[in-house]
């Protein structure tokens, strides 16, 4: 494609995404289309011959669009925000473009300074102290698998240049909460500690983990000969949002030298409100930290922001260094690769800048304290009505609801909250998680989409009232 | 930002990319700042209020572009060709602007379907069996640490839902060779192999990884007590593109029941050639393959393709079933978090069947072969030339050359390639990869950018001649 027709067509494609974004809100939120009904309506075999830009076009209106549910929308209270800002879409748009990588410092030398830079703006807008260094990884996922395999190596005196994990005598141990993101226990069996080795703390009755028992499970663990490693703290469960106390439990992990690593995937985007800070006290004392800058915050998807307190350690884990990719000023810079699992790295820090640039630190501030606002006064709503529960601490955008009318309990409840979720989802009028809290299905209600008002969480909360009670 | 806003803006950009496409060529090819001048030119702190998208357009073009070593240039020779065809920007724009996310099927239908029906087409045009099962992974980094995990996994009897690699008694051993690329290395340090446990073995005068060498090598471990776990092989390594003989190492790897993954991260693009097949004879015996079609194929970085023939096994490996994460249809779909780490997911798969469809496979064949040709040429114009050496076989569109001025070698010989190298990329004229190979500085010159005709190869042959003599 030469640049003239790329030029035309990229207008009419910018011209596609206006569009879809003006007139998303008048879509079914969930894609209602059966499996495999995409598959069956696209060639099995690729084309020999190019074929008109106008025909991928007319797919994307006529196959795609119908399969896809959608995350921009203002009814959307799923999983939780993940909000591409247009401005951070054109940053993006200019990364994709340029169509360079940062391989090595001198593969691009703005790719590897502006995410130093951007990184460390948000560092300042969430109140982390200078000692902390960002890097962009895809996801939480990875972060938090990096940050494991550090607290392994950390642990295990490097013996990853040795025998490896497999040379280790006593078992090292991973202390996670019941409310952990199953990311986290992910991350852990990825790394090879095994199952047996993550030892699931428990939370208390706001779903927190209760740094007395984890101080317990240290201390059963020495006594039996294993080594405790690594503690995940969540900063923002995934399902009711609760804060672990960092401070607490990063006191019991200092005194026996663990590795304390932070999932604020989520929560952490609500550090840039100085109010909210105090929900994650402690968090100077940790190793790693993860917090997704394309969640609420607004950054297209993916842009997970990971910081360390010590990147010698990080790069001393991570690095390599072929002749192929040395340069001559390998000793004054960075060089990304080493931060991270992937070699090649695009040019995600353009999104984040256009991002923060364009709304100003105060222009985000402001959108985040809409939503508090929203899932405040929805809160007051639901312990207002009868037959309805507030499940959980509403820490910051996220509700945890249940209809509990009279005589149902145990599985016919569950049947009736997924039965009511999954009308809503089915209707395409919004769309809610349901998921487990202390044993019973309940539903999730994650405020925060870019375009949700006032009137679009008064009219949800209208519509739960309507599918508890119609078949 | 509105979407109207987005709708002024997004021409602008799309002009602007437009514009840098087309006179990308007379740009200097390597940026020549210094470490920390990018940063220095970029406020420390975030900005509080909004700032015009004009101001950030601004510093793109006054800051940010002279910071870039482009990889889009036609004179780029350097790492590989890390072709963003412009179709494939189109299907990557349109990607962040749905901003959709695949948690699972159900969290955008097209977005899986997409993915399977594309991976299926690639597999399909480079000639791969029925049987394999394609997803896409960012870098092919993360596609031989999931390779390598799953090896792991295979090899301990699923350790992981026990004690983990750190249980295991006899160590596991993977076997590489010199030649394999450093992310081999990275990840099965990772993985937690250790080391030792990574067994090099020996390349024979081609560069090629032997089959005897290995067999010794996997025998040796046996009678030692170890468990020989995986082979990772290369088709088209790094430095020379040479091509271990798959066909000889599946069997004897077979012979001991070890994990074959087949790195052609690379080379892998090459196979949409009919003609070029017979290089990786025998890759059907593998067990997983990576493939980046965000190389030389042209889909718009990243998008590296990752095949296995068990699909069963990588979920296995892979998989976590939060209540969150399920829905109804759970059974009927392919939930794609549980075929990699990373559990937020792109619609990558818009990128690269953009590319198909606008191209058609004989339009990449075409290009494909035209840099053959253009590899083929120059490679007859070095060996013609006193004092120049092509060091290694030319299997697809890379060579590796030294100058040899009679009178040099050892130290001063490293001195004199290194110096005429940095003279090239410094005037920005061409761009090139040092590299070590047997011991020695060489020069890597990867032909392969989408618009590197014959005639920036021809010069940069005049360049290569004149960097020798000139101080």
């Amino acid at each position: 494609m030469t640049p003239d027709e790329f030029r035309k067509l990229g207008h009419e494609i910018v011209d596609w995404i206006a569009d879809y974004r003006a007139r998303v809100g008048d879509l079914p939120v969930m894609s209602r289309v059966a499996p495999g009904s995409i598959r069956a309506q696209l060639p099995a075999a690729p084309p020999d011959s190019p074929e008109s830009f106008d025909a991928v076009l007319r797919d994307l209106e006529t196959v795609i669009l119908p399969g896809l549910s959608h995350w921009q929308h203002p009814d959307f209270f799923g999983y939780f925000p993940s909000n591409g800002e247009l401005s951070s879409v054109l940053g993006d748009y200019l990364s994709t473009g340029l169509g360079v990588l940062g391989l090595s410092w001198q593969s691009s030398p703005a790719l590897t300074e502006l995410e130093e830079v951007t990184t460390d703006w948000v560092r300042q807008m969430v109140g982390l102290g200078a000692a902390w260094s960002g890097v962009i990884q895809d996801t939480a996922s990875s972060s938090t698998l990096v940050a494991l395999l550090c607290a392994r190596e950390r642990a295990s005196g490097f013996s990853l240049a040795r025998g490896g994990l497999q040379a280790e005598d006593a078992p090292l141990v991973v202390y996670v909460s019941s409310h952990s993101h199953s990311s986290v226990e992910k991350a852990a069996l990825l790394a090879g500690f095994g199952r047996d080795n993550i030892h699931v703390v428990a939370a208390d009755e706001r779903h927190a983990m209760q740094p007395d028992a984890l101080a317990l499970a240290i201390e059963a663990d020495l006594a039996a000969g294993r080594v405790p490693c690594a503690i995940v703290a969540t900063s923002g469960t995934t399902t009711t949002t609760a804060f672990d106390p960092l401070d607490r439990i990063a006191a019991v992990g200092r005194a026996h030298g663990l590795w304390l690593h932070v999932d604020a995937a989520m929560a952490g985007s609500a550090m840039i409100l100085p109010e909210c800070r105090d929900l994650w006290r402690g968090v100077e004392e940790a190793d790693s930290l993860v917090l997704n800058a394309h969640k609420w915050l607004g950054v297209a998807f993916d842009c997970s922001l990971y910081y360390v307190r010590d990147p010698q350690h990080l790069v001393r884990v991570m690095s390599t260094n072929p002749s192929y990719l040395q340069s001559p000023v390998d000793g004054q810079v960075r060089n990304l690769r080493d931060w991270g699992i992937p070699l090649g790295r695009r040019f995600r820090a353009l999104k984040l800048w256009c991002l923060i640039r364009e709304q100003g630190v105060e222009g985000l501030q402001r959108r985040l304290r809409r939503d508090l606002a929203n899932a405040r006064w929805l809160e007051s709503e639901v312990r207002a009505e009868a037959d309805w529960r507030v499940l959980a601490p509403v820490a910051l955008q996220t509700l945890c609801v249940r209809h509990e009318p009279a005589g149902l309990s145990g599985d016919a409840l569950d049947r009736h909250t997924l039965a009511w979720a999954e009308r809503i989802n089915c209707s395409g009028e919004a769309y809610l998680t349901p998921a487990m809290l202390d044993g019973r299905w309940m539903v999730r209600i994650s405020i925060g989409a870019l375009t949700t008002e006032r009137e679009h969480v008064a009219a949800l909360w209208r519509r739960l009232r309507a599918a508890v009670v119609s078949p």
